[in-house]
């Protein structure tokens, strides 16, 4: 195609641009010049027959790179996978033709099958920037998405990666629609299905915006990075898992919209029904329970939005063959005492090794749900009380413990080295817990990097505290993280209401 | 704040990622593993007074970076103008106030005045992220700025910079909403009214995605990167100038919302509006043409959506004190016989020298802009035929040359040295020509970074052409670019409608 060599040696630029494949060139490199790529051009590198489109940043400066090499992030590297001494080919990029959809829905058109199966297509194959992906993420915002057009999108995420295929047997599987701090029932709810004798091969992200994701509480007490098989053996062997599904590429689009979606915080009906029912197809789920907590300061904030919510996910459930049963619950305030991934995990245990402290709201959350899953889940041994039976007998204890043994090892969850307290300003009731905050409080800490940082709890609403009493203790791994904490807490007192007795 | 020491030592990177401050850390720094900074991370760097929110990229390999310093990206450099030896203090920024209002207007909120004051200040301060910009632009795309909401951004724009103030004299200014190759009317219009002793101080802009702004095509025959009191000398002496408005801070958040909405190439009225209205205010002009051509291929492509563009134009122009009077021009083929900043400018030049080969319809939208400049300039010299007696006598040339010279010396334009024909595939009557793909084989060939790439047209709609005759002639630098241009072409056959004559 052109009389001149566009080619370059390829080295490995050693920078993390978190999932966004970058190229680093010369500014006196002859491909930059003879093609006039300028900082931030969308450039094609092909390199055997691979290609790759990164964005360019030009080196003005620096001796690290020469002027006859180009260097890609560990993204483009990995994409590539250039051998030893291997070139690598540059051009100027035919516009993805998933740009022109986006365009389409940004003007307001409706998308279709096909449309959404482009989209996702050209996100997997890092064919679009940055500032396209954040363009289409803003066109599906606020309900901008149609019930149509969410099965649309779902269809074409699950579509976009691996398939797990259990036969005919019957998978059982949850979700809950987050927002809510130290709810972590997975593993309770898992333990307790799988010791009734079902399929639950659970997969769970890592935090998105939240302290802990139920991958970083359990990954406190067992490894959960496993690949399919191993992910297998431990389902056939024990019925369960708590297995991380980042890395099992199960609608592996999600993992790319979310690193778009988390800072720009928009929350979309329809990318959110689409993400959550696209993973539990591609786990190869059957029947689903899904668990909206509602609440002032959860994700969903009054029924008429749980309601709307719930349609959305019952119309989309139907269209791609799941069965689905919701349940609207109490998201108020956060569950039990820890938030953060090991504070989260030290409750789980506490519940599952029936601890007279173990908390009562994790506890009955937890149960709720094993019902709703052991209903569904039929068969005549289908008793009311089967999931407390299987929970108090110590049964669901055991099985959690062969799950992570089965994953290859369990540790006992541990404190954190720095903790402070925060105590009440004065007498009165606690009328209110500002989970957004609480949240906050714990990321700044470190959670879920640092696993052992957090926030304990030391009231609910509802309780009489009295001045000077604890509400809650920071928990931190380092002096700093903790300081940023406690200055956070100490700028933010409404974080607990407390009102005087009348 | 924290008792941790959170500073390190500032590099320079050297790596030019256009206007977006990144900086550059290495996985084992202190730094980035007490504050849980991951890649992509907004981080806040504090150097004296100065401060900036940057993205960071980590370094997970490679010497050129200590552990004990961090590397800023030519943009972060510029806006911390760190000393010899400083250090910068890194922390958690705090949202900045825009990031809110931009999901307001997502989730379809119509902004105020001091909503949109507050986007542009944190733009400016280079606080907002790629994603957020992108999700502004896309949030006010495809009409979803009204009328009100225009006028709010347009004064937002022109006051998040300076304004030039030019007494009480009347000043003139003439704009042209693009997409039509060769329309360089500028330097003529600008030569006439200033020959007619009127003040037209034109700042024009490079090329955004067309293959030759007015800058790069004036840049090819005099210096254009005055900075403002070089530009009022100009401007005292001769009347007029025609410079780059790039680098006098009028309206600068409008350069910085251009490099995210070129990429991804949403039209929207109201950011059209604002972004020409704002700099034209921030330029001091009162009384403005601003000429629309209309065509199939050009950025307008209806009377309808001329129409609706015009009554936007002139309810922002009213409330913010311009006097405006839109010219709607015929805009179905490239103006003149040059496309790319050389050839244009040639173009350009034999209009003003009365060159008998000079292209006639450059020269009538010429005079038809400036005739309308000299009526709404007023005054008792106001002639109907003054326009065109100042080109004709040779004085709008002489004019012309002076502010070349005054703005640092004429050059003549010369053409590339490597240069192809394109032919007619039969014999017929040229019925249409794509604006859009002229445009785009131009930007193939090298312009506007090449100065003499482009495209010279040979024949123009109506004309009839027999087989083998060029249609145009693609010109570039180097031989790479010129293949690139031809094949496009090739493989493009119906740039040029030819029908047989019936």
């Amino acid at each position: 195609m052109t009389v001149e060599d566009h080619s370059l040696r390829l080295l490995l630029a050693g920078i993390d641009t978190y999932s966004q494949p970058v190229v680093y060139m010369h500014e006196d490199c002859h491909v930059c010049r003879s093609e006039g790529f300028r900082a931030l051009a969308r450039v094609r590198i092909d390199c055997g027959d691979r290609w790759v489109i990164a964005s360019l940043n030009v080196v003005t400066d620096g001796d690290w790179l020469p002027v006859d090499a180009a260097a890609l992030s560990d993204t483009a590297w990995a994409a590539l996978q250039p051998g030893d001494g291997a070139r690598g080919v540059f051009s100027h990029p035919e516009p993805p033709a998933a740009a022109s959809v986006i365009r389409a829905k940004v003007y307001g058109e409706r998308l279709g099958q096909a449309q959404f199966d482009t989209i996702m297509r050209d996100a997997l194959a890092q064919r679009l920037s940055d500032l396209d992906l954040a363009a289409f993420v803003t066109a599906c915002a606020a309900d901008r998405l149609d019930f149509d057009e969410t099965i649309g999108l779902t269809r074409a995420m699950q579509g976009a990666g691996e398939t797990l295929d259990w036969g005919d047997r019957l998978v059982l599987d949850k979700h809950c629609v987050g927002g809510l701090p130290g709810n972590r029932t997975t593993p309770i709810v898992v333990a307790i299905v799988a010791a009734a004798g079902h399929l639950i091969p659970k997969t769970s992200s890592r935090a998105i915006t939240s302290p802990a994701g139920t991958a970083d509480t359990m990954e406190v007490m067992a490894p959960v990075a496993l690949d399919i098989p191993a992910m297998r053996r431990v389902v056939e062997a024990q019925g369960g898992c708590i297995v991380w599904g980042g890395g099992l590429r199960l609608s592996p689009v999600d993992d790319i919209l979310i690193r778009i979606e988390r800072p720009l915080d928009f929350d979309s009906e329809g990318q959110l029904v689409a993400s959550v029912l696209s993973k539990k197809a591609a786990a190869g789920a059957k029947r689903v329970v899904i668990d909206i907590p509602v609440g002032p300061t959860a994700k969903v904030r009054s029924q008429a939005a749980a309601a709307a919510l719930s349609a959305r996910l019952e119309a989309v459930a139907e269209a791609i063959g799941l069965d689905l049963m919701i349940q609207i619950s109490d998201g108020s305030q956060p569950v039990g005492q820890g938030i953060g991934p090991a504070l989260e995990a030290m409750d789980v245990l506490k519940v599952l090794r029936r601890d007279p402290d173990a908390p009562a709201d994790l506890r009955d959350r937890a149960l709720n749900l094993a019902r709703v899953l052991l209903d569904m889940g039929g068969g005549t041994a289908a008793r009311h009380n089967r999931a407390r039976e299987l929970l108090d007998s110590g049964e669901a204890e055991r099985r959690f413990m062969a799950i992570c043994e089965a994953q290859g090892g369990f540790a006992e969850p541990q404190f954190a080295p720095h903790r402070m307290p925060v105590v009440a300003p004065r007498d009165g009731m606690v009328t209110a817990i500002d989970n957004r905050r609480i949240a906050r409080t714990a990321k700044l800490a470190g959670a879920p990097q640092r696993p052992r940082a957090g926030v304990l709890l030391r009231a609910q609403r509802g309780d009489t505290v009295h001045r000077g009493a604890p509400l809650f203790e920071i928990h931190a791994e380092t002096p700093g993280e903790l300081a940023y904490a406690q200055d956070y807490a100490a700028s933010h007192p409404a974080m607990f209401r407390i009102e005087e007795p009348s």
